[in-house]
């Protein structure tokens, strides 16, 4: 790998890492290049401004969880609502490693820059609303199939609600500082997804 | 009203609506002040920050929404699961009245500063906190009528799941900048707080 890919992997992670922890507007690109050990001009030619960075950072993040969404809701052994479950517990296990590292849950890096940015960036909120629709229809997936034996809603809505749910969970439990607030995440997705 | 008093609340609406557009960390006592029109030496008479002012217009806000939560809530001649209705019936006209007032969905102000504030600014943190677990407890109290009549569960996790659904669903429509993402929030929350 050359030394010049290294830097853009370094800006991509810094970017991750910053945006993750304190947000978009509170960070800055001298800031990233510090943390990144890039120079500044150096900046600027791998990406044109902070939303360009964002929304590279974005993509990357969603690239790897992506992964680990289609590996654990994949069809397996398992059958699907306890992949489900599996997927949940996963990211109740991931604010658990976080505040375990780190001292404090960080929450979802794409809800937080969901919920920060509002009307300003539009371009990053709409990668945003794909993303969340990506997951959407990972979740809708896996209920279809679920629906096939049992009475379980596969519909649009009732996936968007399974996204919606576990990001205002991890909202709430980011807020009290406690991965513990996940605790009833799968029971409440379960009459959730639950049919009739 | 003396003028003073008026200048005070002039900054607390500013703030109000500023924090709720475009967040924390993107919005300055400058700005504040110049849509208040109150000039900054007059700022830092009633607030010593944008941090005191902020939790100041979050006590405001909630004040007020409190309010309206606990009339819809409150015991009358609804059944209770047709007050919880009602109340998640107006925070998803809130978001369409905002949408057609401004243009955009604007989302939930404590829900934007939540996930914004990550580890920094814990005094607000906290704040938005108990915030959130004042509202979780007004819905179980509403829960808890239900479920002397009917297959309810009115377990403090049921009440928080329902907060955290209605905050995940807001995320959402925010998102996408669409208030009809809220219309399933009923049923959803409806099979959430299903018994058994």
């Amino acid at each position: 790998m050359g030394r010049s890919s290294t830097a853009q992997e370094r800006l991509l992670d810094a970017a991750c890492e910053l945006l993750h922890i304190r947000g978009y507007s509170a960070v800055g690109v001298a800031e990233i290049c510090a943390r990144a050990d890039v120079r500044k001009g150096s900046f600027y030619h791998f990406f044109a401004s902070k939303q360009a960075l964002t929304l590279a950072a974005v993509d990357s993040h969603w690239t790897v969880q992506r992964q680990r969404w289609q590996d654990l809701l994949g069809t397996g052994r398992q059958p699907p609502l306890e992949r489900l479950r599996l997927l949940l517990d996963a990211q109740a296990a991931a604010q658990r490693a976080d505040k375990a590292a780190g001292g404090t849950v960080r929450g979802c890096l794409l809800g937080n820059l969901a919920l920060e940015l509002s009307g300003q960036e539009r371009e990053i909120q709409t990668r945003l609303a794909e993303i969340f629709e990506e997951q959407a229809a990972l979740v809708r997936g896996v209920l279809a199939e679920a629906a096939e034996t049992g009475p379980v809603a596969a519909d649009t809505a009732t996936a968007r609600a399974v996204v919606a749910h576990l990001e205002g969970a991890v909202l709430l439990a980011k807020l009290a500082d406690d991965p513990g607030r996940l605790d009833g995440l799968w029971p409440a997705v379960q009459r959730l997804v639950r049919a009739g």
